[in-house]
């Protein structure tokens, strides 16, 4: 045990068994099962700080979460001593050392999230709880429309359910797109910050749109009358993923973007 | 109640919670849950005949079983009505009128496997039980050239292990290829017929030659000898699916291509 060094695990998730990234008391989370791991490796109680708060059942592509250690473990053998620890539907990818003032939250200056859906009848047992399934086909290109309304700076209270405390509910939107991968449809929001649930909101309200209940034209007064009614529904958590982040430091931005 | 209607379902399973297709007393089986939710569907004993034995783990994109049944179901609401009594790790994506010879295994002249490998340290969250961790890099030109060994019409006695009976070894491989798909490397080998855990057997032989254990030069005379300890081992189930089947039949044909 020598002095504390400050780290960065990058991790990746499937969200279906965990109720969120968030430790809560008697309930299954992400951060929790990495704790638990981390405390029989490093014989410490260490914290984790997440890059954001992510809902029960939604995934991480790449999520990035920083722990103060004074284990000696060497950095290139901690993603598998952790991996041991913890079920396959966690991951960690790589450990890297951090500058001491980082903290996972507040260096994330961008984040992107992918909402998912198969717009198909007939369910794929491939994509269950990692896609929501929506039972006609989807018009893309109208989607698309309604996506890029939400791009700019705006007020995003239409959008948010409350839940968790902010200063203010205006963010800025650098992208919001919707294209079709495959047999998905996937709607990709990039943003400075989210406020709670405002991806899966986005993707309701796109989805309005999608079946004709208001016309992608409309979005912009909806965000300026900032009623939470006049958006669509927040929709199901099996079909988002955090797909990217954007930080100040290097050594994480390079496996990031 | 009328006549008797003999129908296929084409089907897509994800297998890792199956002891594969074929029904065994006290298993979980991909059979047994499908003919257990067609008794209740149409009252009947419903025997599947399926297009083969999956062992346990296999996936199958794609599958093909027949049945005899007087129930009056209309094709088109057979699909979901199966779906709403099995788990979301089958699916019955069409269901097809037959003609009365039709036979899901006897008619199915060729059919492809794919096995998929994901060459990291690091395991995959999303790919758990989807496909076969390998903690190395793969060459995959040199991979190709030990598989491309293994086509054409060969007494194939080297790549099976003794479980099924059958009147001959000898077997026609149409192609059998490698090549990296994204992440994965996928090795398909496509056949008038598969012997007993032949295509995990041949992929592990491919893997030998990846791991420089032979040559790809060697394979021809392993083929030859057709004694199993000098080819390479079954690789794990996980990585395998049944990816496409042909048919004398033109309305299945048509999917399963």
């Amino acid at each position: 045990m020598g002095s504390e060094r400050h780290l960065a695990l990058k991790l990746r998730y499937d969200g279906a068994a965990y109720h969120g990234w968030q430790v809560q008391k008697g309930l299954p989370t992400v951060c929790g099962t990495l704790e638990r791991a981390l405390r029989k490796i490093t014989g410490e109680t260490v914290r984790l700080t997440g890059c954001g708060r992510t809902d029960a059942g939604v995934h991480a592509e790449r999520y990035v979460a920083d722990l103060r250690t004074r284990s000696r473990i060497p950095l290139d053998r901690l993603p598998l001593a952790v991996d041991g620890h913890v079920p396959p539907d966690i991951a960690v990818l790589e450990a890297v050392e951090v500058p001491e003032g980082f903290d996972a939250i507040t260096w994330c200056r961008k984040k992107e999230y992918t909402y998912r859906i198969l717009d198909s009848r007939i369910r794929d047992p491939f994509l269950t709880g990692r896609a929501w399934l929506y039972p006609r086909p989807l018009d893309v290109e109208l989607m698309d429309r309604a996506a890029r309304a939400f791009e700019g700076t705006h007020d995003f209270k239409a959008v948010r359910n409350v839940g968790t405390e902010t200063r203010t509910t205006v963010r800025t939107v650098h992208e919001c797109r919707v294209e079709r991968r495959g047999r998905l449809v996937e709607l990709r929001v990039c943003a400075d910050g989210f406020l709670y649930n405002m991806a899966r909101s986005i993707a309701g309200t796109v989805l309005w749109a999608a079946e004709g209940k208001i016309r992608p034209e409309e979005i912009p007064e909806i965000l300026e009358r900032g009623e939470r009614s006049a958006a669509g529904p927040t929709l199901p958590a099996c079909g988002l993923y955090l797909t990217r982040l954007w930080y100040g430091d290097g050594r994480l931005d390079e496996w990031m973007g």
